[in-house]
């Protein structure tokens, strides 16, 4: 009952050390039409994959457990998948789930945004708007709430108080049109410890379905080491777009004064959803511990884009999964993603 | 009375011969303060000096003439600044006058888009929102009406089919919340002649007052040639949104297929407008018949932005004008005149 002072919190990066990766099963054929079976194939492999570095806590909607535990039932992975029913609407953790942050005493709290389905693309959505706050109930973390609209996808950080994001999506008014550049600024910090912003220009211009998620262009794999992708061919739409991101990150400082690192990864490749051309993105990989779980086409670019991988991220060995179907629903690994970090920073 | 039948039309570069210059006297206390008499000394000059290379159209409000000829009755010009009396809210030809194109024939027209304040930001603004039909009616200019709104200091274009702009401007919503991205590039083509259309990311940050225009950040001065601005300051706001508009410059081709030769300019010096610190930006330099009038702030850096002008364009006479009155009133030289290209092309 006593007055609430304001804490100091500060979200870890996303190579820092997990409990385990919330992951969430599609089950509605009004999201993914003739593509569910499929769509529930590649989140099962990614669930396995991530399974082999670390726990995952598949949340499924009530009722369906039964139907998913069997995709887990065969050759034992590492580590367990969780099959656990709560209510649900999409699947994209990343942008539904919670995000870990640290206080000053290095206890794990969730940061609990708003979700609105990326500027109310997809209805219903109020279980997802709800489900950050049900996870963190079942794992007894605290919440920290934000009336501020954020996906997980939107941000990308090094855990020292740098963020990267792109004004395409955090500045769009389908978000939150009542905040400003400062305003979205000072909710970064409150909620997740953010010192610097470095705001990108663009996302993906064909991004259309989360306006332009820093996950599709841009990510942090180290502090002062970011990985962004480049495509080659002067006729792809973001061609000039990337060059564009890829100046201002060669001139920004983060916010300990460093000059960046820059990795340029191959940016995509097409792959074939039954029977439907998709471009992949190499750039959504998830980095569960010790690994790097990355969404490759199936096309015979993949090798390029998982050995540059491989050579920026030696201490992590590199799993490519090929993930048509995820870019059809319009993401890849990292989007189905959330990890949670280990209870005690 | 027939059919009307859609014409082709193509506005002409700034470098394309001119019949004179398109200038508004400043009178509206509301708007310049104590700095008026200032303003208008500055209005005098430029005028001045751009009639050494081409006749001056000085509009001034109804009453006034009277008390503006007197500023060109002293040393005699090249060309005649002749003062004519319309109805006006403020000074900025630029963007609120006519924009002239040629038809198929070689036929002057007059492109008349609405004009509103750079998005209400100062009342009234029906007089500016007319200046454009009433200088063409004057000049007996054919006239051709756009529904959108759009301001010659937001556009800069090379007279072969391709216009520079900033997205942080043309798709701000305060000027067509109703046009897209597509809708406006496709009013440009019917209304200018343009096949491409380069978004730049960024206008000046701090350029609030016309929301970023790209007449400060970037100039064609030649088919296939841009000057653009780039502070060398890391801590200057505009340091990495500058570089991020260089890279889409470099990584694109124009409407005939060419890559795109760039001019660096210092982007800008500090001068005294009357005790106020202002920055001025070199780049809002206008081009008269032979000439490159460049705002400049009276500080030891002009003498370098002078020399990579005159560097850039040896054909033409380079004149700085010391205009920190103008800065401190949100723009420069390009922003206060508007060329009117020869009856014929």
């Amino acid at each position: 009952m006593g007055a609430h002072t304001a804490r100091t919190v500060r979200m870890p990066a996303e190579w820092s050390r997990h409990e385990g990766c919330l992951m969430a099963w599609p089950y509605r054929s009004e999201l993914w039409g003739d593509q569910l079976a499929a769509a529930q194939q590649e989140y099962a492999t990614v669930a396995r994959a991530v399974a082999e570095f670390e726990p995952v806590l598949m949340v499924t909607a009530p009722g369906t457990a039964a139907d998913v535990r069997p995709y887990f039932t065969g050759e034992p992975t590492a580590h367990s998948v969780e099959v656990v029913e709560l209510p649900l609407d999409d699947s994209w953790t990343r942008d539904s789930g919670p995000i870990f942050v640290y206080d000053e005493s290095g206890r794990r709290l969730g940061a609990d945004f708003r979700f609105n389905a990326w500027g109310s693309k997809h209805w219903p959505y109020a279980d997802d708007d709800r489900l950050a706050a049900l996870v963190l109930d079942r794992l007894g973390v605290e919440p920290l709430h934000s009336g501020m609209v954020l996906e997980g996808g939107a941000i990308t950080v090094d855990g020292e108080g740098t963020l990267i994001t792109t004004e395409q999506c955090l500045l769009h008014p389908n978000r939150n049109p009542r905040f400003d550049r400062a305003g979205i600024e000072a909710e970064l910090a409150r909620m997740l410890g953010i010192e610097k912003v470095i705001w990108l220009p663009y996302g993906g211009l064909e991004d259309t379905e989360t306006d332009g998620h820093v996950d599709g262009v841009a990510a942090y794999i180290a502090p002062g080491r970011v990985v962004v992708s480049l495509p080659d061919d002067e006729n792809h739409p973001d061609y000039a777009r990337m060059r564009a991101n890829l100046a201002v990150l060669e001139a920004t400082r983060d916010a300990r004064g460093r000059k960046l690192d820059i990795v340029v990864l191959p940016q995509t490749a097409y792959g074939n959803a039954h029977g439907r051309s998709v471009e992949v993105g190499y750039l959504n990989f998830y980095l569960p511990n010790g690994g790097c779980v990355v969404p490759v086409a199936g096309a015979p670019q993949d090798a390029e884009a998982v050995e540059v991988l491989a050579k920026a991220m030696p201490e992590r060995k590199v799993v490519p999964v090929v993930t048509p179907t995820l870019a059809f629903g319009g993401g890849g690994v990292h989007c189905i993603t959330q990890q949670i970090p280990s209870e005690r920073q």
